[in-house]
């Protein structure tokens, strides 16, 4: 397979470089940057080994134009074009290789089926309305069936990814009532390689707080989005939190239960995700054990942990959120939709 | 004021020796230890300069036993008892000074007023109940007249302090409803500094996420214990977690409103806080900007900020999990307690 | 004291204004921002309380301009004018104020006594060369008459602080031969508070290595111009490198030995050393103990330990690169200055 | 292939079954630990997905007992013997296994060809001296024909192989003259997974220092003798440092130049690496740009600059010291053992 990356120097961008170049059935990379044309990848990034060339034989290893991935994608032709460009700029850039090639965009701009959610969410009118109904949610464990079939996927946040896993399946079998309240801690990566003073070292080490409290933020509707699109009609309280780690993000979502669910066995919460991930790779149920954003460092797992309280129920999820968030996901979609094993190419294992 | 630290070579206790180093009505400090009696303070802890001895005058600026504590008490006597020893013993090991000395226990042996809610929670029989009618809950902000007062003062711990300070008054005034789900971040030092393979820094750098989830955790009974004592019958789903932080804490509280308060003026979330902390100098009111940890490193300050969402509000606090969270606070009750300026020795700024 | 810190919002301007917020001899403190003039401190900076405005008289706790910070000079006066401009910058924005005020700058402007060697150092013609013979480098511990009798008090960098603290006292005693290896981890914080990729947290975490080796670097220089000052012709291999920490710098000296100076006693090392800094309050010998950074985080002491390995010499120190190399050397210059107690406002404890 | 690993536990160990993991020849890992047999890895370590426990066949996932590893060398076989056990205990620990096995130690038991040296330097007599001849040393690109041939292969430690990576050519090639001063970072992980104090997270954030000065490191005498082995007797004064990251290591080596080497073209510094490394997948010469640790993370690469300052050269290498200076070299030299692909199994590029 030959692959594009748009907007390969951010830290999706170069995260997904890495998986694709461990990828056994990916043969040739595209990477795409318009702010460094020509660099090599290997120097652009000096983690990139300069042996990753070999594996982007048609730029000679380095960063292409735009106007390149557009020749390469009519001829020898690219089956598969990532996009990790910011929003509102993804979806125009992502148009012109439809048709040809299959999209995935990593960018908000394809996650709300509807043009007026996501204006207003985003505060501007979308890019592109007549390309929404062409695109499926890129959640791979839900809209597998979907997502095989799919022209652009839309590759979900890393927020939404990590509530709605544990989320999804109690919800669906009407476990869950009233507001949930979502609290999320994120690494720093989450914001993007951006000269940003808030983002500096010394403004961000030894410092943990919430920001952008309430429904304003972005990731409440696009996750009561899917519960919604799941029949179940949920409104969520969402709290990000910043933390001084780099990669890394785990969520902790409090849900007044419905109906009394059994400790154990059928219809019970444990049975009801065992049943909603029985032969997935990358969902890891840790039971009451709550999991730790380190134990899913570098690799596509989210691990789910909960703990009854009463009435109550809390959920515990972990992600990288630059793999299951982001890259690996996106690659995980590129499996599903080209009818590759699901697991090629992602790591299954945390980094120590 | 002479004063004595039980278990000066922990975390709070070194914290409250750099305090009262500093407090300038304070003349000589007997740091007391079980471990390493007879060595220097300030080659136990190197960050402690020689120059230290100086206020340490009745040991010479060397680490006391208790027996020579006990007998500084006698003669020439010793003001202030703080103990900073583990739960269980503390209560033991403050007995002796009574009566000739205040005692302020940073341990939670003095923070029920009743043995068996202690028990519970600590799932050991009280070391000593016939003590617990003379202790007062040293939460500064809200025990004031009676702190004036006691013999013992209970210092709270760090997750009460943060969770019970922005939601007192508002609990107080009836404005809360039904069950407060509380999501809090703790820097590592509030484990305290133990050889566990769990705080060691391999262990927790690039990795945040819960623990001991649900009511069972300590501080939960804690703090509702004050909230019923404020006559307001809530009950918390309290969870904390961990991030790769050595000071801080931060707090995110979610409560149902009830009733519906002005968004402004009398009545107002922010006139009932303001009304609460009005001319006290340790709570800074943030409105709606979110605190962060870092705004309070080093300081005795606890920041609250608050958003509302429909009927529910987020109210965000932050602190030094070892000062406000611990020794800070415990000095302030010393002033209280002894008449002198509140804020006497204690840093409003944190550091950069 | 009515004092004024120029570029009050960097990081070595906002250590200033907590030291000088708590010195017993200042009662005003006039900050000046070209960039956020009229803005609140305790808004530009969360850590900082709003009581600081007490501290702020003269501007209500507000950012003044230049235009105003002159005014101030004119009348009521202004005893200090602390300059934490950018190298180029600063020279020029001083001017104006001598006379009336002493100027006490921590940029490079005033650090050589000669404009030709700036010139080669920085790339550029000195602003204002005619200033130069008026201005003393204000290393305190060694120019301490002459900082007593200055009008502009050239403050010493962090890197040349810490090297030549050790260095010193054995240079002159002739002990030194040759080429001396420096080796020095910084702080992030040294580089400043600029939105730049490289000092993105991300970038940072988990990343240590050395940065423009050779003796291009500006320390060298005004490391070796300071020993030729003290009669020692010694060239200088410095090679500094970055770790993730926010504050602190260590420095690893290594100087092969002219002479055989004895182990102990009269003419050795650790007497020459300790004859040097007898009765300074801010350099602590730590012998055959190597000083960390954290020893002095937040403190305005200098750590230093030393290993004898054959002819070879091993110098170790240890500073707050905020505090002893940057803002607290400045207030102790102005301490040194003004006839108050040399430790006047200044930590001798590290923060845990 | 089969392998096993004693000390599956540490961090070492850990690392050493991720690589194992993932690598194509390798079809039954068998994970030895003496102080949790029984336990599944996936259970011991979370970021090891209950997935791996098809790569562990021979356990069904979980830990052995070493008896239960040595039947297992019996019958069915084990190919390799990795042991990441401590020193003085592994090479008894590995005795057994000779001869039906490899043993790839990486433990400093077998890192000294003389029994006396290891004496020395270790305090403690060899505990299996007769061994000693049979054992080569593993550094992967410089003893390569040995390793293909070697019943033991000594793995060298993180800071030898960092230092003679750069160094070895230089010397060989008789550029290198008197005393040569390196100065090295490591990362915590390099201490190992034990309870102790100095490792704690609150110990170690915000902190960096030297430690253990002078000859009597264990490093600087294994690293002399492999310089004496390349017929350069030189000495050398190595400082190594630490600071607060997990994984990585970077050292700064400065040697005066014996001869004056062209600054490029034949018998330069650059074509004499060039020509040392020619071919070989993990080391990367970068001339003069500086590698960073980060550049190395998770990856088994040795990345390489240098910088000429009139007659002294600075070397910089850096190397994640869990990889390339432990599990990720001693994987290569089973590579090279059983001629394989050197690289194959083993990371190129380093972690974002």
């Amino acid at each position: 397979m030959r692959v594009a990356v748009l907007g390969a120097t951010g830290y999706t961008g170069l995260v997904l470089l890495r998986l694709l170049a461990d990828h056994p059935d990916v043969e040739d990379i595209v990477p795409v940057s318009t702010s460094q044309p020509g660099a090599p990848v290997s120097e652009v990034d000096h983690g990139l080994s300069p042996a990753i060339a070999a594996k982007l034989a048609s730029t000679g290893g380095k960063l292409a134009t735009m106007d390149e991935a557009r020749r390469l994608a009519e001829k020898p032709g690219i089956d598969v074009v990532f996009s990790a460009l910011p929003h509102l700029k993804s979806a125009e850039a992502c148009a012109p290789f439809l048709g040809a090639s299959v999209v995935i965009d990593l960018s908000a701009d394809f996650r709300f089926a509807d043009a007026a959610a996501f204006a207003t969410v985003y505060g501007h009118a979308h890019p592109r309305p007549d390309l929404l109904p062409r695109a499926v949610y890129g959640l791979a464990e839900w809209h597998t069936d979907r997502i095989r079939r799919a022209d652009i996927i839309a590759n979900p946040g890393c927020y939404p990814t990590a509530t709605l896993l544990p989320l999804l399946p109690l919800a669906r079998a009407g476990l869950v009532d009233g507001t949930v309240v979502v609290n999320a801690i994120s690494g720093i990566s989450g914001a993007g390689k951006k000269e940003r003073f808030d983002l500096l070292f010394c403004e961000r080490t030894e410092n943990a707080g919430a920001y952008n409290p309430g429904r304003v933020h972005r990731h409440a509707p696009e996750i009561e989005g899917e519960l919604q699109a799941a029949r179940a009609s949920l409104s969520l309280l969402f709290t990000p939190h910043l933390a001084p780690i780099k990669r890394g993000m785990c969520v902790t979502t409090v849900v007044r239960l419905a109906g009394n669910p059994p400790a154990e066995g059928p219809g019970s919460v444990g049975a009801l995700l065992a049943a909603a991930y029985e032969g997935r790779p990358f969902v890891r149920l840790t039971g009451s054990r709550v999991p730790q954003t380190r134990d899913t460092w570098g690799s596509n797992r989210c691990d789910i942990g909960w703990h009854r309280e009463g009435d109550s129920l809390l959920l515990f999820s972990a992600i990288d959120n630059l793999v299951k968030g982001a890259s690996g996901q996106a690659v995980q979609n590129m499996n599903l939709r080209f009818g590759l094993d699901e697991a090629a190419g992602l790591p299954l294992n945390g980094q120590l």
